[in-house]
């Protein structure tokens, strides 16, 4: 049997730039490369776009795979298993040198493409290959990537099996067990279970929320709240906004046709609303209601509010970016009172989303929301249920899977420790079975 | 004009022991009577159905009645608004010493009856009279008290709206804004924005989640995640237990109805589960499934425990008592291992209820997790939703009462403080039209 | 008797923007008038000493003092009782209106005169007189004022008692009970028991830190714990940056004297730190140990900090500004590697401050933290203790004074709500003797 | 060289049982045998005394030693480093089926002695051997154990260095590195520099408080606290209570001199206080001040307290047991009025001591301290410094050392995993020189 690697790159001190290399004897295959967004956000006037990788690995915001070069072996592919940014962010500024193809679904695809043409540093070359889920891409003769169908708060999301000669390394970064979800299809568990039966060598598996207690909600529980908070009010002429994740197409989907229910239309405002849902509309993920407009650049957005101002605001509900208090959203606009909305007494803004904890985020927050506070807004916070599993989703992930080694990643060593925990529960070993790596370490199995 | 007097008797300085009197002119109307558990925790063997009522007062644990003999009047009616603990469970040992009715809806009146049969010390002779939601009653010949259909985490629950020459005295405690029950009607909106229209002088109103954001999400909420979490399962041979609140019949009929459709016989277990379920259920505010079984003492649970074991654990889901971990409940009995029913690694324990968070709980609560955990038990927590109004709730129902005078109950001062700071954004002013008072304090109203 | 007034101005609805006034009939006399500083922060590139005063109400940045005009009567002083920003800091704004003297202090009176000084927007001509603690000033010829000498963590920190023909109005923000100050002396204990026993009216006092339990250390467990920090380590040789509250003079000579007992030379760097301990030790409030350096302007603290590096980070203390991660800090610069000082592995950099939770400062505090840890720095945070009262200070205080109305103020009304809780205790009756005034409002004893 | 195993058998999971084994080619000397309290106090009524060892362990509440039958070799000798429960607690129940002797300081010694002698079910037949900080032992021809003086909050705490033919292992649970004790003197920093010279293979650390930023105050911080709240206050007449740990010698002594300054005759109460102290004063650890009485038993407690209510609360200072809220202490039995010393309105109660953050722990003390407040005692909490190492004094005693492998203990997987984070910045690497370990593995070292 050829010697496995798994080579922690990024991803296993912090949660964000996830990079993790697998090596079958000397091929190697990458999976993901992030970008830890908060490790920019603590300098002032930071543009990636411009920025060298050597610069970002220092601040500690892409992974450093400068470490690859000790590893013996060729890249073969880089694999990306959904489009968010820790996932692929960094691709444009590490992936040019392999010389490897990316492989991804179509709709993650598409977006590492908009974000290398973004790119004004470097150039990346690699081809684009599109996998759908289900299917399998031979990369060397002995090695190949099956994608199988899961659920996060992204659409198109996979893990990737690796296939090789020795059994199989699984790769379940990130995820959620949602059987009832709202767009797309539940998790494939008819060949997640079948995998189990299969030689599983090793499950290298996402903890970023592995300490939250229960099991992560399904989506259809963020639509009835969704739907409970729009419709559940006697003040129906109230000005309402809602924000939420612009790369969550399900979750707007959901707010778009709870604005139809209310007799609203849905306005869908923000350069990445309109980047994001315009492109799986435009490839076919999600329907779009006839009614919904979409506005991306300053100049359109504030010409339609004047029509909102004019029409009556109680007759649209515009989703807006801005959910962190991001300095240049639609909403930090709106609360500044930069744009012609006018937020009165009573008007409704609900975040349909979860302060990502990170301190310039929460004081973001704070920022935007005392504004529109003193504006007279009403504020409904955390409309949301989160995009990855939790403690019990994990256990039975790991008891349904069955592998031989598991390696926890996506978190820091609170984390990651703490799937160690919940492994040995389940009958792992710390340091035999379970395996806790650290950025920039390899574990061989044999 | 007759002076109007909101006198604060309990539960204006902590959650619990409600009690408030209303004076018009010399006839007073008491409402709610309710009892402090927590107060009565700390001690160690303490049987409150065998205490006088002034131990219990000097213990903080029932309302301190003597304040009403400075009072000048004569109380004529004593209202209870829904039949939980900390609004009735101070009728066995206050109630008697008036000479007056007590006014609640049926299953209200149920539940006092029940009370009053168990207490050991006083006997209870005052009359019971029951009113429906929707309907009046004719105190004296200027006064008289009408119901309104509130939703709340016990069926049956209302506001009770009381009519003086005048104007409105409105009594809202306990109360949630629930449009999408799952039992019973939601709240009687078109009432109350009735009465926004008629002479409200006060409101009394709840204020026990005013510091909670955004609005309490519906009871289907809490529909959703309960089935989220008993059918979001590939692990479907393990044995399932579930606790829950003994009064929540919508939420136990929820647990029930996924019983049936998981295939399993649900089982309820427990003396207060059989009491308040076989309450509603004779009283027909519920349909039984023809599948639930009810068990009461605990010979006959432990007689149907021994059947579960022999048919097999995933044939059946036990709805049993114990979600604080109080020691003497079926749960805490399971933990300890003393009933035939064997907890085996990878159990379901499912808490459809929050830890109410006072220290005696959490401390019961911990020991019963642990030792289910040590036996293997999975647990699944606060798969729930709350029973009681959030800010932009109350935010909206004084919106739309429109009350002269604000008065917030069911609170600590930094409760009560909190209410007053969000009257105080709908343009109410402290100590002038929104008030807080302490317990043992009149405010008088012109 | 005259009717005395108080009112609320501002501190009655927030930490910060203190401001109250004092009617006695229709001579008025203002306590106070500060800036809240986080609500500037909030707001992107904002210059106060630019801004225009109704600009800064608007933002609730300084009190609105525009209430002030429908209170019948004229002001006849202007009295702060020590020089933090949130007392005088918008004196520069607001003082210029009231044809009244300012009254403080010799260090009040200095750092008021500096402050007028930078305002670019309104002049304040008002005359400024100094009144040490222990003495009176007669206002009119009805009332007067007196200074009680307290602790607090500045200097020269008074209670005003303003005698008027009907009593004594107390007014004590801020303050706390330090018997073993490491500066000045005790608080004048011997004549507040003596007022004790007069005729105390009102005690209009602070409850920042009502909600803390127990008492707050004295200055001397401050001192201990940065010796510990300083002087209790084996790793001699590393570097050490020391950064406090510039307008902590005790604080900065405790911090110098530790460094020389190191074999340090103390710097004190940073513009505040020279402004403020330069006063300070002007006007002889301290002594200046004659190793202690220090540099305002940042060419002469480049200029230091390359001689320290060339001399030898072990030679020397620096003591600079940046305690709250403010963005043009010394220590900020230091941490962005824009000062000649390098941080290395092991560094040791004290922060002799809290954090002032609001979420701008935490977020400062993170980015600042993170770079130096980057850097290799080891942290030692909060080696402090507060400058205010404590519960059981708040308790003995009011015990001692035992006055007939007490209104809380420097606080929400979470805090003012604590404080009247703790009255309570002490027998005083919410909205009787004990009083939650909110900003604008005005109570009228008699 | 002979292989060396570090054996974690308990510690390694939790707070609590402590207990590592090294073995030495096949002699194994055992270092600690601790009970955790917490596992007990969630079942009723357990009398440890008389539990045989295998329900304790089954309990998780002792150390699980079966696994040493697994282990090649044999116990040389048992070495406690200090007497705390958690350290020699299950020598009782484990130490007799080991035919070693028991090494320990003398005071150490004489708490193991008294336990052993309390024990109802086995025999403890070892021999116990004293050996003082600064000397070594022989334990065979070729393994010697030295102890070296450390601070704790217990006295005559040291580490114990294990000198091998191959280099030392260091065992340092628990510690602080104290420069001021108030009792006793420093660590032996000259020994443990030398240590770090010469050849430590291995250092076996505890990480209690790793978590905790920046270094653990002296004790001399503890004095000043304690001396603060007892000496500054002008309330002199009231009743004062103080309750600390009773093996805390030295805090005891200083509440005991704080209360001769204050005038007062201090009293020592119950029944391990008397025993503690007691020791700790006919051993000349401490010295008595002549004024002091320690009172046993309940008989003579009552009648002390008889004598302090008729002389006067003001004349004493009772330094009791009950600061956890122990059920049968004396504070709890004063809160429970079944004492004759009564609580009246404004007497100040000290817990010097934090609360062990156990729910039980906190649910008694949540109780005790009702019950006081409710009498009208004030509540003077926390005032108490730790007595272990927090992050920084890690961080320093690890660059001392400068072992090749480091395996932190005494602590659960969040705790050993954030002191491999703190190694991993001094330059170890997680899983090849430092090494998280859990209960039954071994690690082996060549």
């Amino acid at each position: 049997m050829k010697s496995i690697g798994v080579i922690a790159v990024g991803g296993y001190d912090e949660v964000g730039r996830n990079m993790t290399a697998i090596r079958v004897g000397t091929d190697i295959v990458i999976l993901d490369m992030g970008l830890k967004l908060d490790r920019v956000q603590i300098h002032e006037d930071v543009a990636t776009e411009k920025m060298h990788s050597l610069d970002l690995i220092k601040m500690d915001a892409i992974p450093d795979d400068t470490i690859m070069s000790n590893v013996e072996g060729d890249v073969r592919a880089i694999v990306c298993t959904h489009g968010h940014l820790d996932h692929i962010g960094a691709i444009s500024k590490l992936a040019h040198r392999y010389n490897a193809p990316i492989i991804g679904t179509p709709f993650t695809i598409e977006l590492i493409s908009k974000l290398t043409k973004a790119e004004r540093k470097f150039g990346t070359k690699n081809k684009l290959c599109t996998l759908m889920a289900g299917d399998t891409f031979q990369i060397t003769p002995d090695l190949s990537v099956e994608f199988i169908r899961v659920q996060h708060s992204i659409i198109d999301c996979v893990f990737a099996a690796l296939h090789t000669p020795d059994g199989i390394v699984l790769y379940a970064n990130d995820f959620k067990l949602d059987r009832t979800p709202t767009l797309g299809e539940p998790p494939d568990f008819k060949r997640l279970k079948r995998l189990g039966k299969e030689d599983v060598i090793a499950l290298v598996v996402e903890s970023a929320n592995v300490q939250r207690s229960g099991k992560t909600p399904s989506e259809r529980v963020a639509r009835e709240l969704v739907r409970d908070v729009l419709l559940g009010t006697e003040e129906t002429e109230s000005g309402f906004l809602v924000t939420t994740f612009s790369s969550h197409i399900a979750r707007i989907k959901t707010i778009a046709d709870a604005a139809i229910e209310m007799g609203r239309r849905p306005l869908l405002m923000g350069r990445s609303m309109d980047e994001y849902f315009g492109s799986a509309q435009r490839m076919g993920y999600v329907d779009l209601p006839s009614e919904l407009e979409m506005f991306g650049d300053r100049k359109s957005i504030d010409k339609m509010f004047n029509r909102v101002m004019t029409d009556g605001k109680d007759k649209y509900l515009p989703i807006v970016t801005g959910h962190q208090g991001e300095p240049n959203a639609i909403l930090t606009r709106i609360a500044n009172g930069s744009t012609p909305y006018t937020v009165e007494d009573g008007d409704k803004v609900i975040f349909s989303a979860n302060t990502i904890p990170n301190p310039s985020n929460i004081a973001n927050r704070y920022a935007v929301e005392t504004k529109l506070q003193m504006r007279g807004a009403r504020i409904y916070d955390n409309v949301h249920v989160s995009g990855h599993a939790s403690k019990e989703d994990h256990w039975e992930l790991l008891r349904m899977i069955n592998p031989s080694h598991v390696i926890p990643t996506h978190g820091n060593l609170e984390m990651t420790s703490a799937y160690a925990e919940l492994a040995e529960k389940v009958g792992y070993v710390l340091g035999d079975t379970v395996h806790i790596l650290r950025n920039g370490q390899e574990l061989t199995l044999e």
